[in-house]
């Protein structure tokens, strides 16, 4: 049977990303207690072809992510992932974004409740020619943030709303951050944080937090460079955060990129 | 060139609804002041398929959309839209759902600055073997909803956040119930309506109000259903509410149908 | 601290379900093989409200969902978790929806590869006044379907495409329909079948086996019916399949509703 | 009433991007033949926030907006809008993003029947502190695409489906691409274009065309990039192709990006 992939092409054109998207498969994340969560991944995995190639091999990115779903993994193993799938179709370079929802335990705040709430998560992972692997960490944050200046010009009350900071990160090589780590430094960068379950006395509690800790988006974005800044670990970060206007029906954006 | 559609089918099934969906067309709305709204709309239509065709013709729905995408269109046209495909496609009933983005204009309560804000509507309708004609309005409104739990218990503020109220109605048949007048209904429901464009004073103004006006999603339904039992015209309605909690990251809901 | 929630309401209004949406939750399944499924599940979960009350308890609704999160479930225990909530909102009605991709395993027709493929799948649940629990399950299940008027009129090849069949049953009370069971029955009324990995084998295998069994749209929903009607445990179904034509950017659609 | 925004900001941050998205609004686009289309956009328009300032002031987006709405647009008026609103909020920097669904008429090769077909499309525009003005324009085109390696290894058919042509484009300051004409060289590129209406003749035509012509997702972007590289006045593009492969519920991909 003809491997019409393999044929010659004569266009001259090296294509550079070639691949699957939309690929749905259960995957294993280590957490930070030592544990794995199962999650449901969306996958994009594209590699490099070479001008003289017609067509690149689709079934085997099945096959290799197929064999990865299996095993937990975590940055390193997207590396793995990244040379495999290199080394199966003759690719120089292969890019990955995984895309899944991350339960963390929250306690609720005085009644101290437990409850988990879901983090919309990415890994995007990149190795080039010279084998290089970079590695960024994403994940959306709701929050609740209040407003400024509906707080200093109104007699009583401030508008609020739900809000999603989004982020992305580089850390060092030989360092390591912790989604978990991750999204406790953003939360605290909001009016307040948001919990899945909170009784009367924790909705007291968030609902004063909130109005003694108005920010604008500017604000949000502001702090959240601050603390990246500080970071030991982070080498680069872009962070998005968008609220959600109570009193709109379109929302309000920021966003700031930085290399340390 | 053989009619496959119109073969003979000997499996015996009369198909309930057969047709298109995802067709997007301009139409042109009549709007309250007399003047037509160019929309976008995104089409359901569908009639049925009696047990001895093999299909129906799918190119004549495209045929019938078209034309009557040059033409202003109100409920009596969705009428005309559905008898014209049921006779050109032999069927005894047809169904149309058709929604789109329509634009009302709203001043803002204290500067009397204009703008326009977006309303997701559908137009749904149906004509039946015995010729009878009926027509669904429905509208997606979003509003400000304040909670009165949070606001009692809190030394000060009260969370709130951006809600839909998701209406659906039927009116008597020689009455009219304008998209405008619906909306404005209902927006008298929320804790405060929505501007797209408000200055300080209007923020203020909105953000005591909402505060003055605490509402559960149960309120906001009970409130609707009084109004719609005492609208003259209305003789059903189905009612949703849909906080996008400012303090989660899920929803509170309601939901209420009733012939009256 | 005052529980509003449980103050009188004086509107004289029942409301039909009250609630939460857009709970996400991970929750374990049980399938055909005897294991559990661990699966990232989207809630809705409603009560009815009493006219003498003014709100209901959001909270209990997060703290019902979060203890069945723990436990392997199948229809009985979406009854069981309706029952708990009802009693502790004390409402007479409950309502669920949850939907979530559920994997199963597919053999590659000739190479005998195996992957697994998602399948969007939905549990709807009530409890009514009188105890009645009632049960539908929905799947969506993607094949392939090829048009045979295009295939009749064409000197060569036929377009064919991606189609969703999206079904909801309800079987009888004292028998058990598995979702495994119910998507091969599905599959086998498309063009053919889709997976997830494919050999060149299996692509020639496909290709022939689609353009040997031409569907219109109409054809897939009769040989459902009639895949149905045969049925002894199904006692009613909505199918509706949805075409994503090649030569088109809307869809061809068809739907049908039986009591049996 | 307290400015709070206009308040000085101590934490010396600059931030890159503040403003709005997810602004609903009716644009008019000017078409190639003279006239104009009424257009439903959806925007993102941002400025930077110089450290000193602690906000921007969101209302006269709005208002600038508003008063574009009214009047015909294409590139050059992109750039007055950023000046505009960089001039009102006192920035050095201004992003416009507009998403909108675009209509052109097609006739059906045979037939020779007309329709109209709606096309994603997007302009991108920024403004440099030193006035510098640049414009990407987007679309995305859908088309058929039938698989070479399918109908060389089957004894008969071959496998098609519906694909999306993504595409970006930057042209000379003082020349000109029409969507129009962006659109037809795209739709040249892949197996079959694709139509609204389409009477057997036709039906029977584009299926045979795409069995003439078949092309790998990484056909369509070699032949893009050369149709790109040839074209006088592109000098940047970045094209994309999504295959929703019609045996596969996930999709084949390919990207490709040049200055040329």
């Amino acid at each position: 049977m003809k491997d019409i992939q393999s044929m010659r092409d004569d266009r001259g054109i090296a294509i550079q990303k070639v691949g699957l998207t939309d690929v749905h498969l259960p995957f294993s994340i280590q957490s930070k207690d030592g544990q794995h969560q199962s999650v449901l991944a969306n996958i994009q995995l594209t590699v490099d072809l070479p001008h003289n190639f017609k067509g690149t091999h689709m079934s085997r990115f099945i096959e290799v992510l197929n064999d990865w779903s299996q095993k937990p993994i975590s940055s390193k193993e997207v590396g793995h992932i990244l040379r495999e799938i290199a080394a199966r179709t003759e690719a120089q370079r292969a890019h990955i974004e995984m895309a899944f929802k991350y339960f963390i335990e929250k306690t609720a705040p005085v009644s101290k409740y437990t409850s988990v709430l879901d983090y919309d998560c990415t890994f995007l992972g990149d190795i080039l020619e010279d084998g290089t692997f970079s590695f960024i960490l994403g994940v959306s944050v709701p929050v609740t943030s209040l407003c400024p200046c509906s707080k200093e010009i109104s007699k009583y009350g401030a508008h609020n709303q739900r809000s999603t900071m989004r982020v992305k990160i580089q850390y060092q090589q030989d360092r390591f951050v912790w989604l978990e780590d991750l999204v406790a430094l953003l939360e605290a960068q909001a009016s307040a944080p948001i919990y899945p379950l909170l009784k009367r006395e924790d909705e007291k509690y968030v609902t004063e937090l909130a109005y003694d800790n108005p920010k604008f988006v500017e604000d949000v974005i502001r702090d959240t460079v601050l603390a990246f800044r500080k970071h030991p670990d982070i080498v680069w970060f872009d962070v998005e955060c968008i609220n959600y206007e109570s009193i709109h029906n379109h929302n309000a954006y920021a966003r700031h990129t930085e290399f340390k």
